[in-house]
């Protein structure tokens, strides 16, 4: 457990767990993204990382590429095998055996990995097997920021059943999203619009208010270099169905009908018939409605339901604002362009304490990262909980 | 004129006249800061830089250091002698001889520079005088970019007739500088106050509104690690002369009463009588009201009078938005804090063009740096002109 026992040469195969552990962020499904490296006489013989959809394990992709590397087939011994992995290898068997035994029946002399598994049925048990096979574990606290962030979705789900949530906004230097007339093509640059397809792929679902959907019309799906990787569920909080209303939207151009899921009231179950266009081809979730809003916590367990362990809050300020009320987001990406608009255009938050709240009542964000991008901006603040 | 006659020790000296006249960035009053290297066989053997109020000039400085230098003292040969300087040398005698013909007297091979002086009282004279007298003259365009922050007052100045505006806002995450009740100590950290010092240390004067002098009460002083510099003219917008009502603002208590300029409606005149308790302390300049506010281009020949040719604006709303719409100011400081705020809270900006105006129409700017401050942000607009 002491970092005194990880030489150089550990640091750097970690790293390279670590980077391979980043490749498939977002699209491991409910399984966490996480890196794996085999090393023989300190010669990596074995990668691999979480294949897409979840499986199979990187353990198991390093392995068998260990198990091709001529170096293994000459000669293998044991005390010159060490293993690295992002997370505590899985102790439950599915259709094939568990991570912690297929590195067992490999061989290993040490197993160093960065954060146990906070899956109940792992949960130590995995380091259980290892050790019971004589392999020396070490877990180390080595990178805790770097692998937090990836493994964010999966640790925030297991820890409250709810999804990692990411606000991300576009505004104007002077915080505003649109203009008067709901103009907002576009207030910030390529890059960063580049950025926010990234973000996309690094999420495992979207979230967007029925305004934002009829004001911007936006795509939603996955595009440029990132075109080869499945577009994500989306989620449109529609409190009142009036999507029925608007069949031409570029969404549905752009992103599978069966990937849309419209969240609306349960009191309006009535209007909603087996006859209606979008009833077959999308899928329409229903909660309840609390001070006129749909409600959230009602939403976030459909999502983490789906599987969506890492959910993108793509507006508008009406949702966003609702995060920001019940403390229910995580952090917010904001791109900043480089232009000022009038004041009384659209906003990125709403209030959203009283009118008379004093500055100390405000909620104050820690900045984790700060990029420039031409002339504008990007700036990631987390939620202190 | 090419930068091809230039060595890699030319550059060296000129880099180093320019973090010279860095030095003294606004306590030259009227005058440009200037830096000035002079080297013997590629020794330094004189620094100066333009004196406090902008005089001595940095040439006069660096030839005085020279003089005394043991390596001039026992052999001096012109042609081993390169004056570096920030700016033409002047060519204009007032009670001491120009510089130019200091540098003559004191003897030189090649004086290089890195800008023509604008004032016509030089503008190229310089040059001629030190060419007449056998010396190789060289301007070179660079680090024009960082010669050009440090006399963009002087240089506007020559060229406008108007100083080099510098908005200075301190914002939260959503742009609101202040809640609903007025309050905004503190919205930004200690480190982003500490660089408003230093910005006022940069600048000849300070103009605020009398919204802001009467709601946030400021000092508007030097303090801490610039307590040492003389205080800084400030201009209090003041249109109706409500500042009689209040006579316990912390400003009489941080900066001399002399230094205090009410600017005011001509309408007003009536009003002020010679029993006003303010009248023989502070100065009351009167200027034309237009469409109800007052005429800003009248304000900045008033302050450019005064001898200030950089010009911080420190808000608030009312005031930043006045220069934004008639498009007179040149940069814009951001400092952002960690918080949001409601939205009906005190935005950094209101209304300035009309509700109907396009995305486009809106001012595009120029991000010229980007600094973190724990977790705020210090960004640096450049207007485009």
């Amino acid at each position: 457990m002491i970092d005194a026992n990880i030489s150089q040469d550990d640091k750097k195969f970690l790293k390279i767990a670590l980077n391979l552990a980043r490749r498939n962020v977002g699209l491991t499904g409910k399984n966490p993204s996480v890196g794996c490296v085999i090393t023989f006489r300190d010669i990596i013989i074995g990668r691999g990382n979480t294949q897409l959809g979840g499986r199979p394990h990187a353990e198991i992709m390093a392995i068998k590429q260990a198990l091709d590397h001529p170096l293994i087939q000459e000669k293998r011994e044991i005390q010159e095998i060490n293993v690295y992995i992002t997370l505590e290898p899985c102790a439950h068997e599915t259709t094939s055996p568990s991570c912690a035994k297929a590195i067992v029946n490999f061989g290993a002399n040490r197993v160093i990995y960065l954060a146990t598994d906070p899956d109940i049925r792992t949960n130590g048990k995995g380091k259980s097997i290892m050790e019971k096979a004589g392999i020396e574990c070490i877990e180390t606290k080595m990178y805790e920021g770097e692998n937090s962030d990836i493994l964010k979705g999966f640790l925030k789900q297991k820890k409250t059943g709810l999804p990692y949530i990411t606000l991300k906004i576009g505004s104007s230097i002077n915080g505003k999203i649109a203009t008067q007339n709901g103009e907002s093509k576009w207030i910030t640059n390529s890059l960063c619009r580049k950025r926010v397809q990234l973000l996309r792929s690094e999420n495992d679902g979207i979230l967007i208010g029925k305004n934002s959907v009829f004001v911007d019309n936006p795509r939603l799906n996955l595009r440029d270099q990132y075109e080869s990787i499945e577009n994500k569920p989306i989620f449109i909080l529609d409190t009142n169905f009036e999507i029925s209303g608007f069949g031409n939207l570029s969404i549905f151009d752009n992103v599978e009908k069966n990937k849309v899921h419209i969240i609306t009231s349960k009191e309006l179950k009535y209007k909603i018939t087996k006859d209606h266009k979008f009833f077959k081809e999308v899928s329409i979730e229903e909660v309840d409605i609390e001070q006129g809003f749909l409600n959230m916590q009602e939403i976030l367990k459909i999502v983490s339901k789906m599987g969506v362990n890492r959910l993108l809050v793509e507006g508008g300020a009406r949702v966003w604002t609702s995060f920001l009320k019940i403390g229910l987001f995580d952090e917010i990406v904001i791109f900043t362009g480089n232009k000022i608009i009038n004041d009384s255009a659209t906003s990125c938050f709403n209030d959203f304490l009283p009118l008379d709240a004093r500055l100390g009542d405000f909620p104050t964000l820690t900045l984790t990262s700060l990029l420039r991008w031409e002339d504008n901006i990007e700036a990631k603040w987390l939620a202190n909980s």
